[in-house]
């Protein structure tokens, strides 16, 4: 009924998070009808991202360069290593301000029920990361979910007896977490993990 | 801190319909991070769309040929031309199946105040439309909004003394509508448009 070509454009985007079918026409006819320019524009970026975006070799984030600007910036903190999931993880914690050390990013994380093992999240790399002598510390950022805790307790017993410190992220009541709403869990944590209180 | 064009791509994504800065970094780190075939495919559909996609020149909507198949198409009703505000308009009417005339698509609704005249919305390739001697009625299918009523009363005006039938879509109580959560206008007019009941 549309043109053949507007059809095959609206399957195209529907391989965008969380757009069916109805958005993905809203979508098209925006582009098509409406903002010509926009639409010339997503074709441009998105072409030079393809083919200029690759993983720096260093901590397997995106990059245009082989080492990402993070990696290659000499002033950060070479003692302190942390570990992430996900480039969204790695853009939280950036995005805080509060870790001046470098990244490494894996594949996501373990789940052997569907065949993703050490070597499919990036392992490996990980190891030849690791030989860094200047590394004094690694911070295990995995999520806290099942899967999360299992890949930060697989890597924390592969770097047993290793010459650096190993942490994790702390868990507990998060800022602005009313107790009430809670869940049982996390409460039990922050209450097993509670600190003295100092003066300082 | 990504990469430059990685953040060129988002604001790029941000001209598509109801996409923020959130959503349309997801869509970015799922096209570059985990369907680049999904990325080359809308890179090729939609420059393919963009380059092939035009107006059909009697009815004004998207086409790839000169005249749209539907308006091409000399098994639909040559009496009757259906005049809509939009192109999903359009797609709603010929969806619903109840319609087996021609179209003409205007280019949006009348608003004086934000300088969209009859010529900004097309009226004078309408008048060029509807010199089609086999056309004897006009079905005003704008929406029923202020700005949709003002368009089709203007264009009534305009049509008014000439040979063809006018009419427009008729309103009142929406299938499955509930009298108690209807709105008094609608209900109002549903009241005075009311039917007697035949027995056909």
């Amino acid at each position: 009924m549309l043109s053949p070509k507007f059809s095959e454009l609206v399957r195209a985007l529907r391989c965008l998070p969380s757009v069916g079918a109805k958005t993905a026409q809203r979508m098209a006819l925006q582009l098509i009808e409406r903002d010509r320019q926009g639409a010339e524009l997503i074709v441009s970026t998105l072409t030079a991202a393809l083919s200029d975006i690759g993983r720096c070799e260093r901590c397997q984030a995106l990059s245009e360069t082989p080492v990402c600007p993070i990696c290659a910036d000499e002033q950060r903190d070479h003692a302190q290593l942390c570990i992430v999931e996900s480039l969204t993880d790695w853009l939280a914690i950036e995005q805080s301000g509060a870790f001046q050390g470098y990244y490494f990013l894996l594949s996501g994380r373990l789940s052997p029920l569907d065949g993703i093992g050490p070597r499919e999240i990036g392992v490996d790399r990980l190891m030849v990361r690791l030989d860094d002598p200047a590394i004094e510390e690694v911070i295990l950022a995995t999520s806290a979910t099942i899967e999360g805790e299992a890949t930060a307790s697989y890597l924390q017993s592969m770097m047993a007896g290793s010459r650096y410190r190993v942490s994790r992220l702390a868990q507990g009541v998060p800022m602005g977490g009313e107790l009430e709403y809670l869940d049982g869990h996390t409460l039990a944590l922050a209450l097993r993990s509670r600190r003295p209180i100092t003066d300082d």
